[in-house]
């Protein structure tokens, strides 16, 4: 055996036990029952144990040096193994399981704290998570910029300073394009009338399976917050059900697909290998947001959908498809990012940004985090936070440890953008294709240039390699304006 | 911090990975998407190579060297990882790994040439597994006997002598009881009428309640073959429907309540140690078997379930209490293991108990096996083989390398006897309670006496403890004379 061979067997048992790792996150969240939640915790510990263990391995060090590549696809994951045995090295095992126990502590009490509307229950476990965050952001900096570094886990390659300058290039047109949604003074009609649950469900298995999920190797289940999780031969995803509005099945289960597609349509030979999972945070959001907003909430794509509501739940209180368009696109200042259309979204993500970059630079201490949120949101948004639930305390991302994640969010959106113009030029047919309710020629195009590849190319250079077009946030930004343009008549 | 303490640290990683493995094998069997099964047996290998390489770390000898238990709980606890230790250095890794990739392997082949009745399918790969744990066996049985070698990890401290003895004399009187119930010449009439599936559903869910299920730490799911997983804080159990025969749901989910209950009801102080899981298979065997048997079977609580059965299924095809309990209690010589009755249980086991003995030590071919097997089946149970579906391609445990676990099934029905005796003399009220399906009295009795002990004593040592009385044939036997009696007027 050669050290490559040796190495890539090692590696392909760490990346079976990473889905163990999936499965028991996919079982939690929908099939636990209530009182085993202590107990997964410690299940959960012990495994990440075994995870960072292996990945910091000396043996790997060893294997690298000796390994020779002769493919791409084996220089791409020699590249990806010592960059995560490199991040794992710097974190010292004790400091893994205390982030790993604290943070699976703190989302319980982030989840009372937040049904209570109580902020004080939640400061000094959030204090705990930044100050551990900051000690691990300090061992993986080396003398770097901290926010940087952890940003590093979720989208390699990025920075603080090209996300900020991004954002401040955004953030204007938006600012701008919502000001004249606003004073178009248009307000959507909203759906009503009666939604079973059960055709909702069945309605966003027929829509899944259009967009090219796989039930052979996957599966739909309820949650609280929908997700997707697991790669390669094994990727599940949940959805919701309000009976009061289909459309955040709808829209959710499509958003997950999109996640869930880029991982089915890996190329099989990457399974199990650090190539075989999504290359990035924002490349997996790109693919989610193209699914759910360029291609299902087109006019072309609402069109077909329109009938197909009517035909599932009789009249849903708008009269054409032109007027269902607009409800799907509705835009609104609302104080919940998950709930947010796509002008507000990226502002939501925005805040959140140069908020955790602060906590994590040292320069906004947690006691003045909620001041810091709602002048914040006052100033983008127009309206006030009326309680810590629908302010600081909506997202799970900070009880879990997960800074330097917002971003990636918005990133995707700009992916996103790009492919979708570079998809628009190459498929002259798309719209009418779509009006038949058959996303195909899109998801195979995305399946063609950028998912098959897995982690094989860095990701802004999966996304260019994709688009062949340069990143930028013009395409987003004008694709943006063109929409609601037309469906505010602004 | 003591090496005692280091050691037990160390344990509690290693068995909460090793319920993360019971999650798998639960997901596999009950939510896994079709497509997902060979990335699954590489995400279980990879696993299991971890627990190996943690039960036979050197760093548990040294530390075993070195630990002063204080209590009896610690000392049984050194007891038991010193003996999982010692087990586990004796088989090489590569031996391991191999077995667990055959085994899985041969799960498949199996189902597929039951499917088609297919002998000559079945065989290589039998013969593959067989020498394997041959292999296996002679490792670890270090020039003593191969067969007892492999029983003692399902029911340490027993042997393949003390259970032929034991079969030995329980054969002669089943055989005369089987004799006499054919001689009386009455048939019970089987139930009949419609079993809707939720209403099965609905009823079995009660009834685990009432045997003391909980599912605050538990879960019911449908499985093609009932099962129960897990230990501590996460026991799930799994059932079966067939809308033609409400007993198989009922009793099969009453059954595996009995193993459930016994996980449950371990000292919450033992969980994730080793003592926090069932001693032994023989001991959880004759958990499950005296709640289903014993107690649920019994004339006052089918007297209770027939009037719950009439008010939910109407009529159900017998006119008393007295004829749906010698429905419940149907004796008749069929080909099938898990359907047989409580009189032809115990031969099914013996057959199988003298045919894989015979394997392991080398006396039998893998050729000659369905010969043996169907030349024994006609002798002790008076019909012939009709297919080999029916007869020795029936049960997944070879296919799965599980020889030596067959005879803990029927020592758990001797233990059950023992207990069920043990349990009558200190409970004169006990049928009163079940007449009212209530079986608490005896699910307290038998957490008291047994279940919260867990892994804290041997398991004949258990049984003894619990029962106050030493391991024998005679109460099972007497109770299947004195019950059957009744039954058949004989």
């Amino acid at each position: 055996m050669s050290a490559l061979s040796d190495l890539l067997a090692y590696q392909r048992q760490t990346e079976a036990l990473a889905q163990v790792m999936g499965r028991l996150g996919w079982d939690q969240e929908t099939v636990m029952p209530p009182g085993s939640g202590a107990q997964r915790g410690e299940e959960m510990a012990a495994l990440e144990a075994v995870l960072h263990a292996r990945r910091s391995d000396p043996r790997i060090g060893e294997l690298l040096a000796l390994a020779d590549p002769e493919t791409e696809a084996e220089a791409a994951q020699l590249r990806l193994i010592a960059r995560e045995h490199a991040r794992t090295v710097k974190i010292p095992a004790d400091l893994a399981t205390e982030l790993a126990r604290v943070t699976s502590m703190a989302q319980g009490v982030w989840a009372l704290a937040r049904a209570d509307d109580d902020i004080d229950a939640f400061l000094p476990t959030l204090a705990h998570v930044v100050r551990l965050k900051r000690v691990e952001a300090e061992a993986l900096a080396e003398g770097g910029d901290l926010y940087d570094a952890l940003i590093d886990d979720y989208e390699p390659g990025m920075t603080a300073a090209e996300l900020g300058a991004l954002f401040d290039r955004m953030r204007p047109r938006l600012v701008d394009l919502r000001a004249r949604i606003r004073e178009a003074g248009r307000a959507p009609r909203a759906l009503s009338g009666h939604f079973p649950r059960d055709v909702q469900l069945a309605l966003s298995r027929e829509i899944a399976l259009a967009f090219g999920y796989d039930l052979n190797t996957g599966r739909i289940d309820l949650a609280v917050h929908p997700f997707s999780s697991g790669s390669g031969a094994d990727v599940r995803i949940t959805t919701r059900v309000d009976e009061a509005d289909p459309l955040g099945c709808l829209y959710s289960t499509i958003h997950e697909v999109g996640h869930a597609g880029y991982e089915q349509n890996i190329a099989p030979d990457y399974a199990l290998s650090v190539l075989g999972r999504g290359v990035s945070m924002g490349v997996h959001e790109s693919q989610s947001r193209i699914y759910e907003n360029q291609l299902a909430r087109s006019a072309a794509f609402t069109g077909w959908l329109y009938g197909r509501m009517r035909d599932q739940f009789g009249d849903i209180g708008v009269e054409s498809a032109e007027a269902f368009h607009a409800a799907v696109n509705n835009v609104s200042s609302g104080h919940i990012r998950t709930e947010a259309d796509e002008v507000h979204y990226n502002l939501h993500i925005m805040l959140r940004f140069d908020l955790e970059r602060a906590l994590i630079a040292g320069d906004l201490e947690v006691e003045y985090l909620e001041a810091a949120w709602n002048d914040r949101f006052a100033a983008d948004f127009g309206i006030a936070v009326d309680r810590p639930r629908n302010g600081m305390l909506q997202d799970v991302h900070w009880s879990a440890g997960l800074f330097g994640y917002f971003p990636t969010y918005s990133l995707g959106n700009v992916y996103a953008g790009i492919l979708h113009e570079a998809m628009r030029a190459d498929l002259p047919d798309l719209d009418a294709w779509l009006a038949q309710g058959d996303p195909s020629l899109a998801t195979g195009w995305l399946r063609e240039r950028l998912q098959r590849f897995g982690g094989l190319r860095e990701p802004a250079r999966t996304i260019e390699y994709a688009a062949a077009r340069k990143v930028s946030e013009t395409a987003l930004l004008d694709y943006l304006d063109a929409k609601f343009g037309a469906i505010y008549g602004i």
